[in-house]
């Protein structure tokens, strides 16, 4: 804390806590605060964040608004989508994926405005905290990095509320009590952890989910929908034609209505601890699905083996928030390599909380109906091939079994 | 088929197929023919085949029939489940899993009954022939290996009919016709492939499926089921002590009734092509969901992540049939020495095709409510901690961010 | 057999074996034969092989003589030495990287002579005979192949030789009896095989060296070289630009000098059983050693660890003669992502068949000493910060701990 | 620091920085000091440490002096050895592996005397403090660790000389100025790093190695030995039975006189930054290679291959400190399962550095001349097997051709 900070750049969401932090910046450091704030398709309103910045204090021009919908769905979620990328078996990296970006943004901002430091409202126990820093840090190795949570002695919800009052930061009524759980949302995904989801035991509440409906409450009838790939991106849905972001967007809606993606979890955090957390991934759900379905048909053996090998490593590093690192990189130019022919259409049946794939076709198929049938196929296989195959793939078997008998 | 052959223990059903296969061998190789018939759970009556192949000519006793339901699961279902392993992300591998146990118990009786020869009715295209073949020749180098479907000129159904009717072997009224496509079955799984389901964007009809009732015509309530965890297998359910057999045979109720675990696969045979196929794995995929769950509490990480990568390439080594090889073993003893302490209770809602983890508990478990709390932790986690964490991480990637910039 | 063959392109050396199987082509097949030879740097004289095979009835414009050298090494030899590839940890592969190229050009001429068929004179008991096939089949999914050595009666070397004089086919003196042992060159390596080294546990004779001198009699006196690199490739030795063809041969020149990469190796092949082999790999072996300095100085950790941990593989992909396909160009995407500031100088000493990496400097070096030194590093780094990084790292173990005590 | 602390146990050389460490944690902590002095090889005289502590007021029944040196081969070396393991593709691991047992023994003796702290004298750059610190809180999760050269403020050679002069500690002469580089040294290896050291380019000086002769100064005749092995394990040197510790002793003594197992590194530390080494690994070098040598004989294929991949992770494990760590223990359950047949002898030459295998033989040899020989193999082969193993290997290839042309 001993540093000097002239202008600092923060995440802003507008909210108790991030405000908290812009007037104890601007209290602990005397620094100039900008304000920075993203749409990454939280579905909050922005403006009010504005609104809030601008009583604060900070200058018009320092208050930073950025949709970055579209940037996020194509430049994160659709490469990490095609990696196939589920932490530990079952997440979809929502958080995980919008940290990257947030960070890159403030760096710029940083640049822009010519300021020595960034700051972010994580906490020191999670792994949003590492996501930010390492972010700040691969994109700026000299950037000061102030997190907020780690240094004041706003320990407990009480001392917050004390402070926000004592410098005139509204606080919102629902806010002075301790929420019963804690989220974060994006286009991609609602997290929600803490509190009462802290004993694994016990089930989530009906109250945590937001973003989908209770599989029980969704229509008794399926929905048979149909999404179209191109070169392992998703571009339309039921034929409609659709931005990244729009596309998502219109898969949540889906999604919500069908009570899809919901995910409880105990996961391993980078930091080192156990932690429980609902997931509510909607579109992102139906898109892994599919996104396997269209992969089946295209992608040869040699090349969907490697990467169901390299996938568990590319989300460990996503998840612990390595995505600008090399590594991240040379995985995701592997990925990429391979999804060139990954083109076609997938058809989905979304039911009560489930997605299943009942067809997929593509121009590039790989799947030869000639070759497989149980027919006569022609001579375009020959059974006895299959013989000199078993034989040499046995021989060292074989070998084996004669040495150790 | 230069070799000469005295005597040859057969992988027999009982069905038309292998009874062709059967008489095939008596009348090409002019060879004892014993039958081998198991009971796996495949849900058929096993005595029928005993009189069929009494009728046919085999010595009584020259007729094996084995319940190996008990085996199977023990010795083959639960290892692999509990490396998590799957298919191409997807497949749980049910048939795959089931022919090494077969392969092993044919040479067991070869050498009981001093065979020569084993067979199987397997076809030239698909992965099964390669299974057994790799079974027999790991456990008897010199054993001698007849795949007839590889070797006659019975290559159509009429061809095959024929021959039947020729010899007098009976001809269920079923099999006169194609069937409209193939089916495997043991106590794990259902699968189907070929004919009317040979375009991998046509629904699979509704006749196919045999072992799960449609999720749409599945109970409107759910159902809460807990199933209990030791050293990595499941040993109850509901609280109810169940052998392994047992205990699948009861999820497979369960999992029937509310449409679990039905999959629509495009898959990458070891033989080099693409098939379809349609699995059903009702009880299979409850107990793959649980083993997630109980895993996410008591496994530390750096097994968690592991066992997440290796369980590709294991699920691979079973799907291509080595088994019984030093890789797979291997890599079941990294598996299984991260079991120790997989023990604890799981608890899933099953509902409408969907099996959702919605607790799991533990006298092992690694999660840490004090430590993890967003309340006072009194000290099991020091915040600042992360500061050093986080800075040692990012060192390299900004050492690498200075050169590069 | 029974296939109709107008126009085959056979890989000819000019020596009696593949001139034998030249006219067995034409006798066989009763069809035209197009010869291919390639100098692969393997330093022989080409033209007495036009001369042959003008004799033996090819016309002029169906004898290709291609000087393929520097596409060779640039192509095929840096892209692996990228790689690090070492086939079981030892073996650069040296035999395996030609295959494909050569695959290549039988099939571009193929297309450009209108042939219909390809043949080659590898043996049914070797690798290259896959390497050869999987090149043909990946580049030209419907040529037919032809392997005399799978196909023909001359099943030893008497039968050879007779046939050699019945169809007047010149026999020198010294192939007259049986070799001792069987040799592969080229630009990278000579192997030696069979025969003489057959037993393992023989020392391999002196006389079956052929590209480097002993190392008891090269000189007492060590000779220190540099390696200039640049995006992972080497370009100059001793400060002199040279092509990678040069390159190589440059460096082969001093490996042999100092009796530098023989290598002794009991290989597992994929044919599925073991062989010993004699390796000299001079020029390679130097260059490994040197790629691997000027990689420790500008790769990050993250990229030289994931290189190690691909490594393996893509060695496996290349002995297995699976260069095109697309698992080995996701693994080269991979890699060459990692190359791009691998540029800077080595320098080497050579003695007695050794080869000592003594200094590695770069422009994008990320060695700092300002960071690792053991003096006052002036804040570079915090030790401080250690502890929290040990502290996270720890966490898991210490519950762990807590748990198992 | 406020922790109050009653009893220590301090990783004590006798040197002047551990004793410096050992009045620094008297003064500081007002704590009562238990010494520990290992012999791992190092080759020092233990003696002298035992007065010193004396001297210094350790009560003679807390200062403690073990032999570990064979507990230090057979439980950490041999395993590590049966990995192959290489740390960045070349280092044998000399330090790392010795630092899991010396903090197993601090926290054992920790039990026995009560002690509530654990202290070493590893500096906050380097990667042993981790290593220690990771195995301390593994074993014992609620120790308190001490890591003085994080504390103090003994930051400079100078305010440390001043200290122990302050303190009455004996200064040797040859410690008052700057050591122009650092050592460790065990039974397994030397390692010299810092100051000289530092700039990558620099040749290493002569003056820094002290356990290899330079190889121009080693014999000019080489010199032929054996190894014998057992399960994985060395078990005798030129036929002579040895235990563990002594025949490493045995090899360190051959590799010193030929001048085996000089490294110099450039290395990434786990820590963040590069550092620059020099190791001497003789009898380890001959090890690694011997080791290699029988496996190429007694493995097969699928084991090699697998242990080929696991090897990285298995070596930036040990590098990293994560010895006590679950997926340590299962890369070693899946190593050890493939040592139980690697029995045998390996023939080695060692020559002016160099370290070059001339045989092998194995009573469970896999090797089959029979099958491999380019004679007449009597059916042990069927080289038409061949072609139906390339066809079905080449399938996806031809499919993927076909697709993409």
């Amino acid at each position: 804390m001993t540093d000097q900070i002239n202008r600092v750049v923060l995440a802003y969401s507008g909210g108790l806590d991030t405000s908290v932090i812009l007037r104890w910046l601007q209290d602990t450091y005397a620094c100039e605060v900008v304000t920075f704030t993203a749409d990454l398709g939280q579905g909050e309103e922005l403006e009010p964040a504005r609104e809030k910045a601008l009583l604060m204090g900070i200058k018009p021009e320092h208050v930073f608004i950025d949709d970055l919908r579209e940037e996020f769905v194509r430049d994160y979620v659709y490469p990490m989508m095609r990696a196939n990328a589920l932490y530990e078996g079952l997440y979809l990296l929502g958080t995980s994926i919008a940290r990257p970006l947030i960070a890159k943004r403030q760096i710029e901002i940083a640049a822009q405005v010519n300021a020595d430091a960034v700051a972010h409202g994580a906490t020191g126990k999670g792994n949003d905290q590492v996501r930010f820093e390492l972010g700040y840090y691969a994109l700026n190795p000299d950037i000061k990095v102030i997190a907020p949570w780690r240094e004041w002695d706003l320990t407990s919800r009480t001392k917050l509320i004390e402070y926000a009052e004592s410098r005139q930061i509204p606080i919102p009524r629902d806010k002075r009590g301790e929420a019963p759980f804690s989220t974060d949302a994006n286009l991609l995904h609602t997290s929600s952890e803490g509190k009462v989801l802290e004993d694994p035991w016990d089930e989530v509440p009906d109250y945590v989910f937001s973003r989908t409906v209770n599989p029980e409450d969704a229509p008794d009838t399926p929905e048979v929908i149909t999404i179209d790939f191109e070169r392992g991106d998703a571009v339309a849905v039921n034929g409609e034609g659709l931005s990244p972001a729009s596309l998502l967007a219109r898969l949540n809606d889906l999604g919500r209505t069908h009570g899809i993606g919901r995910l409880d979890l105990v996961e391993n955090r980078f930091v080192g601890m156990k932690s429980r957390g609902m997931y509510e991934t909607p579109g992102g759900t139906i898109l892994h699905a599919a996104h396997r379905a269209i992969e089946q048909l295209t992608l040869d053996r040699g090349a969907a083996h490697l990467k169901d090998e390299l996938a568990p490593r590319y989300a460990e590093l996503v998840y612990n928030g390595f995505w600008f690192s090399p590594e991240r990189e040379m995985l995701q130019a592997a990925i990429d390599a391979s999804q060139d022919k990954v083109t076609g259409t997938v058809r989905l049946k979304l039911y009560k909380g489930g997605v299943h794939v009942t067809g997929r076709r593509s121009p590039h198929s790989l799947y030869s109906e000639k070759v497989v049938t149980f027919e006569d196929d022609q001579g375009a296989y020959d059974q006895r091939d299959a013989a000199g195959f078993i034989k040499l793939n046995a021989l060292r078997l074989r070998l084996l079994g004669r040495r150790d008998r």
